[in-house]
């Protein structure tokens, strides 16, 4: 297999499209025909919103990819109906992976070395079920990590990422109005908490360099902070940005044009609800009823690419051939 | 219901044992006669897997249930073998709040708000599966967070804990080796990075106190660091230590006594492998044999328990009536 980082890259120059899906399914914004569709005699209400889950993702899935490189599915908001939803997700990544789309999965996890390790083997490697027996459990390309406990919780990671080809991003600027609490607090060499970060992912990232200039260990750098992207693209040049924030969140095509470098590369954006449920949103609701959400979220990905290759184009990144 | 924080030192004072038990199932360390009475024609890998760890985790729930006052299932261990672990969690979370013992679920999760309130729903509230709807889906007492996004976070774990008389334990001083990398960092202001969290645990508990000193939010304190524990200690008055890092990390009931209030209260002290897997151990394994691991954790429970009561005792704060 081709390593994380140029398999992300490849699908974006592919697609000529740096944006990725976010399949955060909540029920109920889920059109009501495909909760009907997921009924029947005998299902249990568990079992309902799983089958409804299954079915509105490879709806979105079938919809997008042949426009989108990469989709990404919210750990949360399937864990939260316990096994089920977590069987959902499974269904997610294996279909999104079989039509030839990067599944980065958005999951935030972090532990102490030997328990991040069984994160690692179930979301990226393999896990051992019997004597000798190893079989992939998750098999998402990449993950999200959270870097507050250090070099030891992100090793685990590294190995599995190198051993199976596989990426993370780690939490480095996050989106949310809060996220300076912490990481944004200045240091005693003067330096704020999240470029110390950055430096620790620099390292991390030396020994999972793709063919180019890109590591398969990247950063979440949130739309909502355009400076402080800035200044994180200056001290991570081989980083690839997953960049949170756009849309729903607040952050626009120009808030996020500091995550690029000057070629138009190294980052791609995210947007969950703005493009799966775009069938409720003003601007789709006249064209597009709830039986076409898919459509919907088709021509909402649409409308974001081309907000963001505008954005690219003003800037002077737009890649060469786009 | 009572208050969390109220349930588990309740639990503590009627067991007369501040510790907890972590349920880590890893399948190649469970007895072979537990795999082979999973396993079946018919049964499939992972569900052989499923099998065993909730043959295992019941029985080392019965084996302890009353001597000790909390389990903590540690949720990668489960969700490494994806859907089917989860289940197998599920079913250990409610196999042992039916027995009386208070379930703290180590899971470390953190996101953005909206995001957030999808694991607090998911851990300790209830999730709507249809209109209007709501259900229990894990339904933890407490769950393990992570501060590094801040208070936004944070609120919808608090929310859902006031609701639900649920409580959280917040990631401040991890016990793995280089979780100085980020926390230890001197800030600006001289202090470093895990008081600052411990300035935001304050505040954050405040709004859930229980009918005590202590409030539902607690903190993760690592036995391997006593004297930022001791520092800790000072710094959060109101604030229940959860306490990894004894026996297998390599923290004894010496290291630990700093994260003690002068009445020997304000902690929960854990040991995982060292107790389930006490059979594999030198000091069981003369009297235990792989049929009898349940009798063996027992055993090791009970050690634990007289070891820490041992620590307590010379420090002076063996609590009244122990």
């Amino acid at each position: 297999m081709t390593r994380a980082a140029d398999r992300l890259l490849d699908a974006i120059e592919e697609k000529k499209n740096p944006s990725v899906v976010g399949l955060d399914p909540r029920i109920g914004l889920i059109p009501e025909h495909i909760k009907e569709e997921a009924a029947g005699e005998g299902v249990m209400p568990f079992e309902i919103v799983h089958n409804s889950l299954v079915k509105f993702n490879y709806a979105i899935i079938d919809a997008v990819k042949d426009i989108i490189p990469a989709v990404k599915p919210q750990m949360a908001f399937y864990e939260q109906y316990g096994s089920w939803g977590v069987k959902a997700m499974e269904s997610a990544i294996t279909y999104a992976r079989n039509r030839g789309l990067v599944v980065i999965e958005d999951a935030k996890r972090n532990d102490i070395g030997s328990t991040a390790k069984a994160y690692a083997d179930g979301h990226l490697g393999m896990v051992e079920i019997s004597d000798k027996t190893f079989v992939t459990s998750m098999g998402a390309d990449f993950i999200t990590v959270n870097p507050y406990l250090g070099t030891d919780g992100i090793r685990p990671f590294l190995d599995s990422c190198k051993e199976y080809d596989r990426g993370i991003f780690v939490l480095t600027k996050t989106s949310n109005p809060s996220s300076g609490e912490i990481q944004d607090v200045l240091t005693g060499d003067g330096v704020p908490v999240y470029e110390l970060v950055a430096g620790l992912v620099n390292e991390w990232g030396k020994e999972l360099m793709g063919t180019g200039e890109y590591s398969s260990v990247g950063a979440v750098v949130g739309a909502t902070y355009p400076r402080e992207a800035e200044r994180l693209r200056e001290l991570m040049p081989n980083t690839i940005f997953l960049v949170p924030g756009y849309g729903a969140q607040g952050g626009t095509a120009e808030d996020v044009m500091p995550c690029f470098d000057q070629q138009g590369s190294g980052a791609v954006v995210n947007s969950s609800r703005g493009i799966t449920f775009a069938y409720q949103k003003e601007a789709y609701r006249e064209d597009y009823g709830p039986e076409e959400f898919a459509e919907a979220a088709r021509a909402a990905a649409s409308d974001m690419r081309a907000d963001l290759l505008e954005a690219l184009e003003k800037s002077g990144k737009l890649p060469k051939g786009w």
